[in-house]
């Protein structure tokens, strides 16, 4: 049997990364928490492409990091990237109430992933954005949930919050599975 | 009469180049428009350390980049420098309505300067910040500006929005202002 290619997840999440493992079977996902600084952009494909340059700075492997984001539409897309500073400093009733002026609660979970690959040549580097993207709409809290925003967050087509539905279920639907899926796509087809 | 001594003022805007040479007097402001990349922080202090440090590798006189910012009390200090994404998507009135779900309309107008000195040896380069902060509140639009946030912001003390004031009335109790008299102050006393 082959070895395993290996892809290195910086993430600090524990939950993400079995998720990723759960994902990317037959290649060897391994964490590394690495603390890279954020471009304040308003799309998380520029975030994740810079993370992804600083990382090939610092590891050998390929490489790969998320940024999950929730875009309202009647925002222009925001609060975005910037959706984890809301529910830092706002919690969860704050992030609804940003929609409190707007009949429109649509939004989309969105989530990105840079992935790269490390050169001796720097400018033979590759990086790649994948998109996992849901669409959805704001509700009222219903389910409880470490997540920070699934239990306010309905995704179209259902009638459970994310955070009402069992791990499996919502993990069959995300966002991140959609990005990573797209991700391990591209690595069955380029191995 | 000595040469004065030159600072270069990171920015691609006119009038605040000329608010700062009218407060710089006695030093050469020079501008360069040169478009850093921002950090992804809920404090203007770390964005403009941050772009001061990218800032320096480029440039070999003092310089110094601001960044302004919409501080809400009810929202845990955001937008803070991310009001200028909200201007851009959602406009004054989408500014405005993030408080919608909230009585207290209270907001802190904020100016962070970032001024460095360059040095042959990375390590001896300094970097300083200097804060200009007016408390006030967020108000229905009145008065015509240009600047962003200007019609809807009612400093405490005054009966007049920043819109409705004249330039130099505006100018005199600016968070800008504060923040350039606090970086004049500093270079009259290190001369």
């Amino acid at each position: 049997m082959a070895q395993k290619r290996t892809l290195i997840f910086i993430t600090g999440n524990k939950n993400k990364l079995r998720e990723a493992r759960g994902i990317l079977k037959g290649f060897e996902v391994r964490d590394r928490d690495i603390d890279l600084p954020e471009l304040q952009e308003t799309s998380g494909a520029l975030i994740v492409e810079d993370k992804i340059r600083r990382a090939l700075k610092l590891v050998d492997d390929a490489v790969f990091v998320e940024d999950t984001g929730l875009y309202y539409d009647a925002l222009g897309g925001l609060p975005g990237p910037f959706v984890k500073w809301f529910l830092e400093r706002t919690g969860r009733r704050g992030l609804l109430d940003l929609l409190s002026a707007y009949d429109d609660k649509t939004a989309y979970a969105k989530c990105y992933i840079g992935y790269g690959i490390p050169a001796r040549d720097r400018k033979k580097e590759k990086i790649i954005v994948f998109e996992g993207s849901v669409k959805g709409r704001m509700v009222e809290p219903a389910g409880e949930s470490k997540f920070g925003f699934d239990p306010i967050f309905l995704p179209d087509g259902h009638d459970k919050t994310y955070a009402q539905m069992v791990e499996e279920e919502k993990n069959r639907i995300s966002h991140r599975r959609l990005a990573l899926e797209k991700l391990r796509e591209y690595l069955e087809k380029h191995s």
